[in-house]
Parts: structure tokens; C-alpha cells; sequence
């Protein structure tokens, strides 16, 4: 019955702060999906001692350990031995990792190190762990320590490998060994618009105490909720399903996707789908909508040009801002900005055009236009929208909030929906 | 004598998997910054028995306990108490973090909850740490345990609190309290255009064994260079700068900053001083070098505009590219950066404009132009530069190198600097 976990995170990379260890995160939040306690995350450097204490110390706190690091092929990579002289088992070569290797080391044309061998062998008695990405395969073998078993799994450090391995290796395992024939069926969520709390007031009242989890994560500027349904496995998938459609109905407004997608992802698909070209025109934000939008592949299908008028001038010559609008109403205005959008749309020959101009700060700010004010306008044939929206914040903040406000209005747009209700911060 | 160290991570946020631990990052980074050896880090949640064992276990193992988190107003906020439990002393209120509280809230016009008042205890004995951005000071107290004795110190967890409570008062109290008469004095050198085995090799021949620490982290796509000197503090700074000297004379083709700096920076504040207006036409980049540079403020005063030219239409019409120079080469050409950089410049009326265009991928490459193939140009009245490079690596990884070599240009432009010595990926 696994119901506990340490995490252990070995390397002088961690220890000496040259790297983020981003893997105990991860794994973290896996643990935390299906259910496992997790009572502590233990992180040592590559010293023989250091890591057996380790070792020791959380194979007495837990069910299973899960550890990444130290199973390369140089001399720093003591993790296998480790655990090897713990459990007082000898190394045994797996023939079929080592012809796995040759193979991988064949494909690129590479005479393979002899040290990577090391990389082959597993203590008795471990079972492997396939790495697809990697020479280092992982293992899972079984320790009893005072009468008590644990599993200990070992993985690599290196993020691309250990995922996958944790994803479609780990977690399924895990999973069944659980000791109960229940799973947790989950659904991700990402919504935009909505204040953390006020998203969490939303579904509280749709999800009865025990019907599920409830978790709410905000990676800024989006939040995503998380369902998890625990339960036999048709039945705790129905489950999933009825809650997915009451929250559906109830945030429809703000959820943009269902799963791992970002807002860029999510208009890029739109505007393939619906044969739509775009043109930009950046003033505060500085090119940060093109930047996303061209982040995902295959944006070249829709995405005509992005103009960053920075300067009046350059609003002015490139997009046909008239100088009056700019002398009487000044570069942050809806004004300014209906006009960018216009301009960007016709002289690209667009199907629509979305414009941004602001104070992004921390300086130019003025009484009636403190830092934080900015102006969103979308053009096409048919819609047109302009707003004047007051945001709060540090100045990258205010270019990724107003770059996020802007992709939803594309979204709204694309789909018909009115532009517009996306708003965290209003006037 | 203050030699090995253990970071404690507590909160439920950092073993749920909501929030990387980037604290302990931080805090391992200045620990081997001042030559203390950081025996663990040990992550446990919000949950009092757990808590006690990672305090007791530190303790146990270290001079000095440096943990975060814990220390605010709500009931899982449970270090204080704990630190105090183990002790064995009371708490007891401290009237100047009242004062100092109570004249926060007035400052921003709210009554001050009561629950706040938790945060002015301490167990007794403790000095308190100030904290200038918060409401939770923290507290440094020693421990004698078996004879042993532990410097306990309590810091809150949010990191932009924490920082500077790290850097102004708890750096400066380690330093004092190692146990010798020595500092550590550091440099760090920015640099972008070396790979990171070419930087190592050529510093390690300036600097003897023993004369310094050499440190290399690389922040993609630019590599930083530490080097840390220990001594009596006149003789060290004497010694950094006698090394730092050397460093300069040995690496200056592609040291771009000392301290902390990012490439965007140094271009902006080059920009402003030699009074030079900047034009940008991104093509492969989307966005994202008008993105950097408008991430630091002011960058009003020197960059006009930047047109993301995606489509081949937007280049001819927007930049002036010649049909014939599309078809002839096509729009990944140095043929066509050229024209890119100089229509951007004389129609936005700029000193200089620098262009991008390439296939970032993953489609999209040929045999002739495969995914990585760039090409970068730029013009001015007097330079007149075009390149094209072959760069490996992700699409996301493309763009951000390919706009860091461009901005590595505008630097040399700046300077006066020969273009084009910063390529790490030549033809």
C-alpha cells in the first residue's frame, strides 16, 4: 500500500544554486494528482555520505522514494551504488540496456564512451525503467528496512528524460499499486478573466464536499482549476464528466481551453480554423502579442505582420494616426488606438486588427493617465471594439496582462463571442 | 564557526506542486557565494509534526539553519511556534514590530487584522531581522543542542520579502560570524558569444589554482562568469581587481556587462547615451527583440518602431523588399535582410535598424535552408553588415538566440565594435 512519498533530488548543481530544482516540482505535483502524500523533499549534493543519509533517512519515512539525479555515466553519478550498498545487493549488467545504448549512439554516428556502461547496471533485484530520450534508464526495485517495505524509484535528473519516464512509466504504476481499486480522474481547466477568488467562490458552490478536488492555480495571467475525481474507474469518469459540464455552464465566459493550452495556442488554432489573417499594431506592449502568437508553430498561416509603433511618428506614417487624435486625445486613448487598429488592418489587408497603447511605467504616468492605463481596440468589417481598461502592477506585468486581454478579445472574436467581458481591471 | 549550513523549504504550496521552490535556489546560490557548505535542503508542508522533524534534523546537522516560509498571519503558519517549542521557550511580543506594523496599515488606509499581531512574536532570545517590504519581520536565535551550538535563522517566504533581507542583513551577519577575518569579494562578468567550455578554457589559463573560484552559469543564451576571492577585505579587493583585469583584457570581444545586466539593458542604456534612434523588422523573431528592449523602461527614448514583417506581402509593402529579391532568394537571405534593415531604417527615419528572418521550425526547412538557418543585417549610414548563421535547437530557442545575437550587433554598433564576432553558430 503506497500512501507516502519523499522525494529526494540529488547534484552539486542544486546544492550550489546553479540550477532551479524544477523536477522536485513536478513530481510534487504528480503525487499531489494521485493522491500521495508526499511528508518531504529531501535535497543533497554528490557527497557518498550525504547521499546515503539521504537515502536512509527517507526510505524509514515512506512507502515509495522517488529520486532524480546522480544515474549519468560520470564518476559524480553515485545514486545506483548507493542504493546498491543500502540494500546490500551487488550491480548486475541489463544486456538489453546495453545494446539499447549502442543502438542510440549508433543512430548519431558516435563511437559510444565506455563509461556509459555504468549506465547499465541496476542493482539485483531492480526492475528498469525505459528511458526513450536518454542513455540512463531508471529503476524501481523493493526495500525492507525493519519489516517495512518501500519502493524506490530512481529516475534521471535531466527534466525532457525523467517526464516522460514519470508520465507513461511512474505514474501508471503507481497508480496500481496504490492498493485500493479506485483512480483519480482529473480535468484542467484554463480560464482567463476571473480573479482567483472569485473563481473559487464560482465553483464552490457547483461541487458538494467529497464530489471532488478542487485545485486552483494561477501562473499569471491565467488560472487554471483542476478537477480530480476519485473513484472506480468508469464511474469516477462519469463523475468527471458531469462536474466538467456544471463548471462549463457556470464559467463559460472565461474558460478558454480544457487541458495543457495557452491563449496563444488557443487563437493560433481559431484563426486557422476559421481562414482568418490578422495584422497587430503594438504600442506598450512592444511586440510581446507578436512574440507569443509566433511562439507556437505554424503562426505564419495566419499572422500577416505586427507593427510596433513606439514612437508618434511611427503611429503616424505607418498606421495613419492623425495628428490631431494624438494632439487632442494623446497616444493612450481609445481614439488613438480604434485608429491603429484600422489603419494596421488596411494597409496589411487583414481580416481584423488588434491594437494596444498604454503606460506601462514605471515612468510618463500623469493624474489622468496614472501607469497602468491602457487602451485595446479591435477592427474588422463587421466588430469593432475599443475599451480603456486601468491595470495595476510592475511594467512587465502590464505587457503581459494587456497582451493577454488582447489575444482573448481575438479569441472572442473568433468565435463570435462579444469582446469585451475578459476584463480583470476596469476603468 | 559557521562552516556547513541546511535550507529549510516549509509550506503546503511548495509539496502540493503549486509553486517551485525558486527560494532555495537563491538561497544556495548565496551560500556558496560566502563559502559556506550547504549540507541539505529539507522541503516539508505545512503540517506540525513534520515540521519538527526538519527543524530537529537541521539542527542536528548544521551550523546554521536558514529556513523560509511560515511566518505569516494565518494558522498554518507555524515556525515561529515551532522554533519556540523546540528551544523551549515562550514567545514573547515585540513592541517595535507592532509600531512598525501598525504604521503599514495606516500608511496604506486599513485597519489592521488582528490576527497580524502573531507576527510581532517571537521565542525569547530572539533578535529580530527587518523586513522593509512586509509584515512578517523574521528572527535569528542560537540553539545549543548537546553541546553543539546552531544559529537559527527564520526568514519569510516570499521571495521579493526575503531577498533583500538575505542580501542586507543575514549575507553580512554569515560573513561576520564564519569564524575568520576573511570576506569573499566577487565579479561577475556577462558574457554572450563563447560556448561555455570555450569560456572556461580561456579563463582557466589567467587564473592560478588558488587565486580565485571560478564560476560558470549559463542562463541561456548568455553565460555569466563568477569569480570569487577570498581574503582580508582590502587585499581581496585588490586581488579581484587585478584578476578581473586580466579577465577583461583576455575575454572583452564578448563581454557585454559586469554585475548584474541583461543584453536589452546594455543596448538601452547605449541607445540613450550616444543619442541613437533604433528601427526594427523582425521576421522569424515575431516580436520578440521590440519585446526585450521595451522590457526595460525607457526604451521610448531611442527605439521608433519595429515591423514584424511576417508575410512576404508585409515585407514588400511595409519595407520595400523587392519582388525580385523574394524570388530570386527568398525571404530567409541575406539578400533580404538587407533590404529589410535598410527600408526599416529610411522609412522610420532611424540611425540604424537591425533585421531578422529565418526558419525557426520545426517546419518549414529545406535542404538548401534548413530549420536554424537566420540570416540578421544591419544598416546604417556608415556600417552596412549581413550574416547568415546555421543554428541548432528548439523553435523557442532559435528566436531567442537569434534575437540575442541581434541585439549583441546593436551593442557592437554602439561601441564601435566590429559586427559579427558574437556568432556562436557560424555557417
Amino acid at each position: 500500500m503506497i500512501k507516502r512519498a519523499v522525494i529526494l533530488s540529488t547534484g552539486d548543481e542544486i546544492t550550489s544554486g546553479k540550477v532551479v530544482d524544477t523536477n522536485a516540482n513536478y513530481l510534487s505535483d504528480k503525487l499531489a494528482e494521485i493522491g500521495i502524500d508526499l511528508v518531504a523533499v529531501l535535497t543533497v549534493g554528490d557527497v557518498p555520505e550525504r547521499l546515503e543519509w539521504a537515502w536512509r533517512t527517507a526510505i524509514a519515512m515512506a512507502d515509495v522514494v522517488i529520486s532524480t539525479g546522480g544515474i549519468g555515466p560520470t564518476v559524480d553519478d553515485l545514486t545506483t551504488e548507493t542504493v546498491a550498498r543500502i540494500a546490500g545487493v551487488k550491480l548486475v549488467r541489463d544486456q538489453t540496456s546495453v545494446d539499447k545504448m549502442r543502438r542510440m549512439f549508433a543512430t548519431i554516428n558516435r563511437p559510444m564512451p565506455e563509461n556509459n556502461l555504468k549506465q547499465a547496471d541496476f542493482p539485483e533485484g531492480a526492475e528498469v525503467i525505459p528511458n526513450e530520450l536518454g542513455t540512463a534508464p531508471g529503476f524501481r526495485m523493493p526495500m525492507n528496512v525493519d519489516g517495512h517495505e518501500s519502493q524506490l524509484i530512481v529516475l534521471p535528473g535531466v527534466p525532457r528524460e525523467m517526464k516522460p519516464m514519470m508520465e507513461n512509466w511512474v505514474v501508471p504504476w503507481l497508480q496500481k499499486n496504490r492498493g485500493t481499486d479506485t483512480v483519480f480522474a482529473v480535468r484542467i481547466f484554463q480560464t482567463f478573466g476571473m480573479s482567483e477568488s472569485a473563481l473559487d467562490e464560482a465553483v464552490a458552490g457547483l461541487i458538494k464536499p467529497g464530489e471532488a478536488k478542487v485545485g486552483l492555480r494561477a501562473s499569471f495571467p491565467q488560472i487554471s482549476l483542476r478537477l480530480t475525481v476519485e473513484g472506480k474507474p468508469a464511474e469516477a469518469n462519469r463523475k468527471l464528466e458531469e462536474l466538467a459540464e456544471r463548471v462549463r455552464g457556470k464559467i463559460s465566459q472565461f474558460l478558454f481551453a480544457e487541458g495543457e493550452a495557452s491563449m496563444e495556442e488557443v487563437v493560433g488554432r481559431l484563426f486557422v480554423e476559421k481562414k482568418l489573417k490578422l495584422a497587430i499594431a503594438e504600442s506598450c506592449t512592444g511586440g510581446l502579442i507578436g512574440h507569443r502568437l509566433t511562439n507556437v508553430p505554424g503562426s505564419s498561416n495566419y499572422l500577416l505582420a505586427d507593427l510596433v509603433t513606439y514612437s508618434n511618428d511611427a503611429k503616424a506614417a505607418l498606421l495613419g494616426v492623425q495628428s490631431a487624435t494624438l494632439e487632442k486625445f494623446g497616444a493612450v486613448s481609445e481614439e488613438c488606438v480604434r485608429e491603429m487598429a484600422g489603419g494596421a488592418r488596411k494597409r496589411i489587408g487583414a481580416h481584423v486588427a488588434i491594437a494596444t497603447s498604454g503606460i506601462a511605467g514605471p515612468d510618463g504616468g500623469t493624474p489622468d493617465k496614472p501607469v497602468g492605463t491602457v487602451c485595446i481596440a479591435l477592427d474588422s468589417d463587421g466588430v469593432k471594439a475599443s475599451r480603456r481598461y486601468q491595470m495595476r502592477g510592475t511594467r512587465d506585468w502590464i505587457k503581459l496582462l494587456t497582451s493577454q486581454v488582447a489575444l482573448d478579445w481575438l479569441r472572442r472574436y473568433a468565435l463570435g463571442l462579444e469582446i469585451g467581458e475578459s476584463a480583470l481591471f476596469r476603468r
